[in-house]
């Protein structure tokens, strides 16, 4: 039996252009519970899960925000943001593997850890706040925020200013012995969601900080403690491409670490999107995993098994 | 070595009078886990804990009605909502009792298990919504928004017009195995927060509802559950009396569930207060439990040492 740690996109809970009903959500995650359950049905592989939460947490950002304004009740800090996201995505996931598992004849318990990302406070990333969270403000407003809140704000590719927060490297979850117990029991394991609550340690402490993870560096990270075989990362595309938009684009399909740094290299992938996928894939196959998948969501079954996608190995 | 479920009241999160800041919350958290850790250190119990969620329930849910006025972003249902208030309160406490733990030498992992309490779908409470929640309105928005969303509303003690939704009676934990698992292991773990996510069970799914699960009753099935000697409820009183706030009002110590049974019967305690805790202690030793302590949450070490507080036994 082997071990996969499946990093599922924001496309698996909500899609383009929906508004983020709990309907919506909820009809999304079943149909990812299908693949999953598909996945664990084979026999092949112990399954850990860990996704995204961009959508959530930032109508979460937007509802505190408003709160804040019209009843006067304290907006909760990012951190907490962050663990209220994993709170409610958790629940969902769980319900729809459990009800999906039962469906198909399995009574077997899925669970959600609330889970804390160790970054390192000294981490460059705090000097550099680079990743857009929350709305998107006219100039006036943003800067007015950012004066009145601490925030930095920037201008986003022309759609208006936001606010961005530090996205620190994650180094490890605080609670990878309570998951690594429970996936050695066999327990479908939900953890380390949205990337995790971001804490430093200052004075022997753990402290959130307010900052963002990005969760499939995170889910690499998960997939290490866990020792995992395979870690694969579900998105909206089938793969990583290089020269990608361009006449000389290339999907890539079987690919070594080594080739795949060279690629991240020379900057063939997007910051903060397909970037920190390959990056975590590399990552997983040099600390020594088996293979790393990156792959389309309603393609899982077919990427875990090596027919699709990109699949990045030691070569 | 013994096991104690601790049920802590909504004062170990909030005090009365704050408005609910991360930094007030955090604060009063952390002298909770200073209690919590001095009972994991004299060493004669395992802990396993579980909590309430009222007021930050209450503000989220105005958070997301204030967002979906603002911002057109969908509120989540009332059981999404409770799980997200599970992830935020059980990242505070998990991470204050890891602190404190770390503080005083001892390296132990806290968790927080997203937990769903299954109810009857045949509950008579949902024939009959009697708990509040949210904001008090004026009697005609009330109206109107009873009329605009589904809702029950009722006049609540001349202080205005609230929503009530169920309060249905707990069952059981879903994810009662990976609990009894991690506590087993020794890991602190924290599960059932707000009294759990409501769900019932409808063509052998699972489904969440628009209901609250009253915390301590829910705690009670969770000392059930991982087989607990005590079930100690902590409050902002010391213990449950009879002829409360009467001239011959009497506290409670030592009592039989036999004889508090039949206090409960008489009516003693207050309904959606103390009432819910003496019918979780009842239960508790009903079931066969040792001893089921209600008592102050600054009380903690001498309440389950059985020096204060109400004490209840199979006598």
């Amino acid at each position: 039996m082997k071990r996969v740690v499946i990093a599922l996109g924001g496309n698996a809970i909500l899609q383009r252009g929906q508004k983020g009903t709990y309907e919506e959500q909820m009809a999304n995650v079943m149909e990812t519970a299908k693949q999953i359950v598909d996945i664990i049905l084979k026999g092949d592989y112990e399954v850990v899960i860990t996704h995204g939460n961009g959508p959530q947490v930032g109508a979460l950002l937007l509802h505190m925000d408003a709160g804040q304004q019209t009843y006067g009740i304290p907006a909760q800090s990012m951190d907490v943001a962050g663990a209220m996201t994993q709170g409610q995505i958790g629940y969902m996931i769980g319900q729809a593997l459990i009800n999906e598992l039962k469906r198909r004849g399995i009574h077997k318990p899925a669970a959600t850890i609330v889970t804390q990302t160790l970054v390192d406070k000294n981490d460059p990333a705090f000097q550099n706040p680079s990743k857009p969270v929350g709305p998107f403000y006219d100039e006036e407003t943003a800067k007015k925020l950012a004066k009145e809140k601490g925030w930095v704000v920037v201008e986003d590719s022309g759609r208006g200013w936001r606010r961005v927060v530090p996205s620190p490297d994650p180094k490890g979850h605080v609670e990878a012995p309570v998951i690594v117990d429970l996936v050695e029991k066999g327990f479908i394991v939900i953890a380390s969601g949205g990337g995790g609550v971001p804490v430093i340690e200052e004075n022997g402490r753990l402290k959130g900080v307010e900052a963002v993870i990005d969760k499939d560096l995170a889910g690499e990270r998960l997939a290490e403690e866990v020792n995992a075989d395979v870690f694969m990362i579900l998105t909206d595309v089938n793969g990583a491409a290089i020269n990608y938009g361009k006449p000389t684009e290339r999907w890539l399909g079987e690919v070594t670490a080594e080739e795949l740094r060279k690629y991240y290299e020379e900057g063939h992938f997007r910051k903060g999107s397909m970037g920190p996928k390959v990056l975590a894939a590399i990552r997983f196959i040099e600390w020594g995993g088996e293979r790393a998948v990156i792959a389309s969501l309603d393609r899982a079954v077919e990427a875990l098994e090596g027919r699709t996608g990109t699949q990045v190995s030691a070569g």
